[in-house]
């Protein structure tokens, strides 16, 4: 088969690959009908995730078909159209049996496209299948479906879940690629008052506005000050990092009013700078995290029933063959305007 | 009268100084009976509280007896036995109307001994009288009542309640001086499974099994591995921080399991290092506070049925006047094994 293959900080390629088998009983191989990249696997790609080691083929979010299923898969069967979610749960370990699925210590959590082959590719098995993967409805198309994988439910759990987002709060999203926007998305299920998105690039401004923002501003130095004004002069209920820089973590943390909170959403490479001699005071609460997909199926059902627009988060789709094509796409999105980029079996 | 004055940083001296008077309707005069001293004014002492200016009266945890009310004040009249917290509330803003008086808006907060003159002198203008201080009910002495001035609220809320600390779980305690040695007390109310207090003095660690610690550790280098190796290899539930320097907040965030929380207790006047690298996927929450002293009343009602021995916190006894022998003491902790020192009006 095909498969996006890892070679080490700022190299990849699409390519011959060996085909995927079973290995465990709880095993299933999927084939890929859609597939998306993330801005984790830019990440990668910097050489931000050192767990990810050249040879690995990538990718985490995927819609496919079960094609072969281990003996001791009982949920998922041979022909199912399966959403592959970018958690993998083992099911029965402590993180897992209170649904903390993303801490798996029995061999799941995020491995897909991190520390076992991923989805990128045109086929890919798939661990502990019946809790790693959900079936879809007919009604919920490939493109919408891929939304599900990562991006909607990580800025719903570990965003604004993890954040706290209440009805009348104000909420800053620092970054406004597909996490940011997904984040936008999902806050306003529970009617803030004021979303600010911060963006440096004003496409993804605009973009955020579309989304539902409420005002948009660009990461400079009048930023903070910006922000103050906004909201009575002392900062947002709950700031949202969708980025992964120190920078713009340092952001979040000068933007929230005292007792809010700051979620991080960011995949990083480097330790940040916290400055507890400002914040040791202000009843600040903050949280990271990994999605743990426990809202994957109540999405689903929001996204059956029409609740989110994904045909605003797909700006650019594909051949599977044309990976490379959409990597380039993907990586350039401040010249392409990309936000998710889907590829389909062709 | 005498009061205990900063001169800024390493300055500090017993004194001469203006009898305090009533500025506004709300405020009361109190004679001062009972006080004690912070680790948080030896931060000021070291400079990392800039907004304690030279000139100002430290001290913000002290028992009297009012001696003068405002017109506007109804709750505490002359001749009532008082405490005096740490936290000053208008009981008007924002803030304290949802019970978060340590964020008064209103020109309250943490006052006395930061932003006005504090409560280690022998007279002590209170703002905001009727909700800045507690009536004291015979039962409960001077010395048991300095306690709830803020320590045991403040270990409460912002160490052992931020940090969610429930049944069963394991806690790891930086920091054995007072402010570790009360999250150890109140800690033990939610029946945790473990504590570990860690503490570069061999006496505090010894005083913190007096007070319930299962175990005890320097902070050295072995120190994450031993904690790891008495939680199943993964780490504390809760770590709360209680010294309030880079280091320990540091080790603190080394401590804690994916899942977990880290409770920052310390006054800060430095920046810390946040390994975002590592904590992003680690489901990690971090919280910073001042104390709110909504748990004061609370706290009060188990003192009086004799729930705390403040006998075991209180090491050191002395006359007001001998206020700087009392500093030099609490100051040399290391070597004269003080953990409270209590002052008395003789």
């Amino acid at each position: 088969m095909k498969a996006l293959v890892y070679h080490g900080p700022g190299k990849r390629s699409w390519q011959e690959f060996p085909d995927p088998a079973l290995i465990d009983p709880t095993d299933a191989i999927v084939r890929v009908d859609a597939v998306t990249i993330c801005g984790t696997d830019l990440h990668i790609l910097k050489g931000d995730v050192p767990e990810t080691t050249p040879g690995r083929v990538l990718g985490h979010e995927a819609v496919g078909t079960v094609v072969e299923a281990g003996t001791g898969v009982a949920g998922v069967r041979v022909g199912d159209r399966v959403l592959a979610s970018c958690i993998s749960a083992c099911g029965r370990c402590g993180y897992c049996r209170v649904g903390r699925y993303g801490q798996c210590l029995g061999g799941g959590g995020w491995i897909l496209g991190h520390t076992i082959d991923g989805v990128q590719a045109e086929y890919v098995r798939v661990p502990f299948a019946d809790t790693s993967t959900y079936r879809l409805p007919d009604s919920v198309t490939d493109e919408a479906a891929l939304l599900l994988a990562d991006i909607l439910p990580t800025s719903y759990e570990v965003g604004v879940l993890a954040g706290r987002v209440s009805p009348g709060q104000s909420v800053a999203v620092v970054g406004a690629g597909p996490i940011g926007l997904a984040a936008i998305t999902t806050a306003k299920l529970f009617s803030p008052s004021r979303i600010i998105a911060i963006d440096k690039a004003q496409a993804r401004c605009d973009a955020a506005k579309d989304f539902g923002a409420d005002a948009s501003l660009p990461p400079d130095e009048r930023c903070a000050e910006q922000v103050m004004a906004m909201t009575d002069g002392l900062g947002v209920d709950v700031a949202i990092e969708a980025v992964g820089i120190p920078e713009t973590f340092e952001l979040a943390t000068r933007l929230v009013r005292p007792g809010g909170h700051v979620a991080n959403i960011g995949v990083h490479g480097k330790p940040a700078v916290l400055h507890l001699e400002d914040l040791w005071i202000k009843d600040v609460t903050i949280t990271t995290g990994l999605v743990d997909t426990f809202s994957t199926a109540t999405l689903l059902r929001m996204t059956a029933a029409g609740r989110f627009d994904s045909g605003a988060f797909v700006t650019h789709r594909f051949g599977l063959d044309e990976m490379q094509d959409a990597y380039d796409v993907f990586d350039r999105a401040a010249e392409t305007g990309a936000l998710k980029v889907a590829l389909f079996r062709t």
